[in-house]
């Protein structure tokens, strides 16, 4: 039975071409002094910097900039963040990229009013009450972190990579233009979809029944990605299709997706530690490991693995003898999509052994089990690991 | 190509079982003089209202009551809704019903801080700039007027019906308990369901072109009203089904299916001059006008007409010879399940003739042509209305 639930997403979004121009009206109902927040050179080489400075000093706007947000933001340029808002009194944080960038400027925004050490949040060790506002222009379509309630950080003394997640944390706007992914290169294009594909599905997945209006959205939000995914491949300038994308892109984790029900989200958890581990794309980790998760725990519920391979991957029901087999053939499809935009389908491809696989479960674990549509303990997480370690052929059954 | 939007809903939904009991805490931010504003017996009768004044009593809230909101809202009943909010110095108004007291109570609230008279907005003579607030506790899934922007109200003095369409209209919240709708009688379910799919499609029908994500909204949100369409009328008290129902409505009407397009809404303006004229359910006259006005304008886009039999209706695209006929068989079944559903499909099933065919027409048509998908004079409602008198015999070609 649907759940009873809170649904309100206070981010405005600002959708289309030229709406980084209005950055500085954005911004001044709630802030005077800015952190320009974001990672590599592509925002100053493409002018987009100096696109966003512009409006800020006609909005008579101060601001300081932190740049070198790695992806996996890192603890230690947080905290450096939270140095440089309590110097020069920011009120505001506009981060600049995707979602390393703006959980960067989420996490930045609770630690700065906080006297402690900010990874005390992520420690759970206290409850987030305050923030400063965050504000986004989003240049890589993935994570859903411009709307969200959550933040995903890196902590690099032992590689801990934690999330909280507040309704107070969601961002006041976000400034979605789809040509400003234009020239992202194919490989994290393709790591975005794989995410934003992900975030659906770990929504998908669930023990709540009759949730029909969800679970349809869902995969119309999967089919649409699928879709344009292809034309963005093949033409990185089609504008309409980075358009579908990074709508979608933003609907699959604003929120309305997890609406009355509770998603799995173990894949993202063993991810992580993937991730903080390797340091690999978490869309590659996820191409990786979100496979050889249905095939740990597709007995759980093969009614619902069997809608998702019919609806979201068109496998016709009656051209299949056993639930099982249209279970593994939405499986393949899902792999070959992924594959097909040059992801990893197996830890082997990514490079990754399997030395660190129980350290990888161990951690996973550290807290409790995780997952919801299925418990995962240290023996599951070590037996996905295993199963993701494989090539496709041995996976295939 | 998909247009540039902004995309912000302020209010905040409260989702499931006994959640009217939190309607105190839920205004408490926004006032402490409260108008409760809702139509008929129903709230009394059940209980509802002695629990809603509870819960203000328990937050030390003042209230007012003003009942007697009829469907398709009178002016003369706004006009002392303003005089009692001016009165009792009002800073809140509750609507509980559907989009009826809802529609009354948006009226009422942008009435009140105005010194010349409310219907001045409705003639479009003057900007919407200020309001009282307004939150709701949902009884009748249908109109989604607890999340939007708009208003439609009934002027008896010559029959005239027009809306009001601003963001600072939208609610603050919206209470919605399934369970609210169980007494509701089958006829209004009908109506509601008839309307909530008539939302979609107005936005549906649009020349705005690969704004794949919500179209395939649009088919996930019918396919799901659809489906537990049938099992509301079945058994008016399963909870889950009046869950989707409820939370489809919403969603419907929200805002989310509305952007980056041009909705179409000349239907909606035709039927208003209907129920105008009539005084009968909006829904109901849905039911008669969208297959009409779908049978008028289909040869402007054929391939969406095509693509809405395909996927909302199921029509087997290999199985008709032209797309013509994939088109009348979408039609066909859409107009069977608003038969089954118990509406009627013809002015004659509504006892209406063709006597204030061009009286209504003209009406339509005061403001300048209506419609966005096709635009349509004069002649063009006067032929809709034509078609829709017709028997279904008739219309099949």
């Amino acid at each position: 039975m649907i759940n009873n639930f809170e649904f309100l997403i206070p981010t405005k979004i600002i959708f289309g071409k030229g709406t980084e121009k209005t950055v500085g009206e954005q911004i001044e109902p709630f802030g005077k002094n800015v952190l320009i927040h974001f990672g590599g050179n592509f925002v100053k080489d493409t002018g987009l910097l100096q696109s966003v400075t512009k409006s800020l000093e006609e909005n008579n706007i101060h601001y300081e900039i932190l740049d070198g947000v790695l992806s996996n933001p890192r603890l230690s340029l947080i905290r450096k963040g939270i140095q440089i808002c309590r110097e020069h009194k920011i009120d505001f944080i506009l981060a600049i990229g995707g979602g390393s960038a703006i959980d960067s400027a989420k996490a930045i925004g609770i630690g700065t009013p906080y006297d402690g050490d900010v990874w005390d949040f992520f420690k759970g060790k206290l409850p987030v009450t305050e923030t400063l506002p965050v504000g986004s222009i989003l240049t890589i379509p993935s994570a859903g972190s411009e709307c969200s309630n959550g933040t995903v950080i890196t902590n690099e003394d032992g590689f801990y990579k934690r999330s909280v997640n507040y309704e107070i944390i969601r961002p006041k706007f976000a400034i979605l233009n789809p040509e400003l992914s234009y020239t992202l290169p194919a490989y994290q294009t393709a790591c975005g979809i794989t995410d934003m594909i992900s975030h659906v599905m770990e929504n998908y997945f669930t023990n709540v029944e009759r949730v029909d209006l969800v679970d349809k959205l869902c995969e119309a939000t999967i089919k649409t990605v699928i879709k344009n995914a292809a034309i963005v491949m093949r033409d990185p300038n089609d504008y309409e299709a980075r358009a579908q994308i990074m709508w979608s892109a933003n609907f699959a984790h604003a929120g309305m997706l997890s609406t009355g029900r509770v998603g799995d989200w173990g894949s993202h958890n063993i991810e992580h530690e993937l991730s903080a581990q390797y340091d690999i794309a978490h869309g590659a980790g996820l191409a990786i490991l979100f496979p050889a998760w249905m095939k740990y725990v597709y007995k759980h519920d093969m009614d619902r693995f069997v809608q998702f391979a019919v609806q979201v991957w068109d496998v016709d029901f009656y051209s299949y003898l056993t639930k099982e087999e249209i279970i593994f053939e939405g499986i393949k499809r899902m792999t070959r999509f992924f594959k097909d935009l040059g992801m990893p389908v197996t830890l082997e491809d990514a490079g990754i052994d399997e030395s660190h696989f129980t350290l990888m479960a161990k951690k996973c674990v550290e807290d409790g089990p995780v997952g919801n549509f299925v418990k995962l303990d240290y023996e599951d997480v070590l037996a996905i690991y295993k199963i993701a370690a494989m090539s496709p052929q041995d996976k295939a059954n």
